[in-house]
């Protein structure tokens, strides 16, 4: 945007840092805020510095919080984990209400194509956390891609030996779904892994 | 998002504050920030409250500028004058290089059904304007929708008696569009306003 005055032109390169976000998209959200009020900017500019302060990984789950523990591991029971690729996946399966035990947050899975390797994510930490806890069962609960799948696997190998069950999240047709706009890997899935009803 | 911790809460808050931005997306951009380095939230930050601070209107066209008059007022002849409703109209009409006067921006359009009047948006600066100036003539460039056509009309009657000529932009089919695309009072539209080639 070469016509762009240098303050909005700034303020519009910042926005389109943001994921997903284009030249367009990122002029609109601009001129939104020249537009708006002082004070909007300014909550805008002190919740994004007050983020920054405030917010710490949890040293056992390493989820983001703001107390350490977080309130999670403060006040569930760590007998049956949940691991995830990232910490809005926490809230996505704590939002479903399906799962009332703690979490542990990998932040990555491992991908070779991008050289991420077991040591780059939070393997260690869960294996760590296993070895000293009253953990019974692990739940996989990475992303159901080619990544996903291997660091599940991979997760399993290293737990299996401690006595620990470990299970993976079913994988099917999504509720409300139309079996015809299902793909085929996830049909021939939700065929083998049926269960009698 | 109740599961959310506070900071990060607070920051959804702010982005889903921007035109078009739902829970979702603001939760995306969050994240994206909680996950960036410290220096690019503070950089975000102080552009956030650098464009309150240096955006001022321009005394002349009514624009977004940090010197005013702006850099469009300051360099170029006034002896058309292009109105627009919005700062974003002319960085759109400027880069399309089809136009080399200068702006007014009106900061609005007459519309009965939300309360904005004629005397709401700039067009008394506009008749200042053109009273002290060597105006030839007055492009109204307002979007081609009903707004923008009423206000259109209300400018042309009160500019036409000083003798000044008031021109509407073409309105017809896009340029690169397909005919069977187009919609009825566009097509109508191109053919009453055809020209001789």
């Amino acid at each position: 945007m070469a016509n762009e005055i240098e303050p909005i032109a700034r303020l519009i390169n910042e926005f389109s840092k943001l994921p997903g976000v284009g030249k367009k998209t990122a002029q609109r959200y601009a001129y939104s805020i020249v537009k708006g009020t002082d004070e909007n900017a300014k909550n805008f500019a002190d919740a994004l510095l007050n983020v920054k302060k405030e917010v710490k990984f949890c040293e056992i789950c390493g989820n983001y919080t703001d107390t350490s523990p977080c309130k999670i591991c403060k006040t569930r029971k760590s007998d049956v984990i949940c691991v995830v690729k990232e910490p809005k996946d926490v809230i996505a399966i704590d939002k479903s209400n399906g799962f009332n035990g703690t979490y542990h947050v990998l932040h990555g899975t491992i991908n070779p194509m991008a050289n991420i390797g077991p040591n780059d994510i939070r393997i260690k930490e869960l294996l760590e956390r296993i070895q000293t806890g009253s953990t019974k069962e692990v739940i996989v609960a990475t992303n159901p891609d080619v990544e996903g799948e291997a660091t599940a696997m991979y997760i399993a190998k290293l737990i299996k030996p401690f006595g620990i069950k470990v299970t993976r999240i079913a994988q099917g047709v999504a509720m409300g779904s139309e079996l015809e706009f299902a793909d085929e890997v996830t049909l021939s899935r939700a065929i083998a892994d049926r269960r009698e009803i």
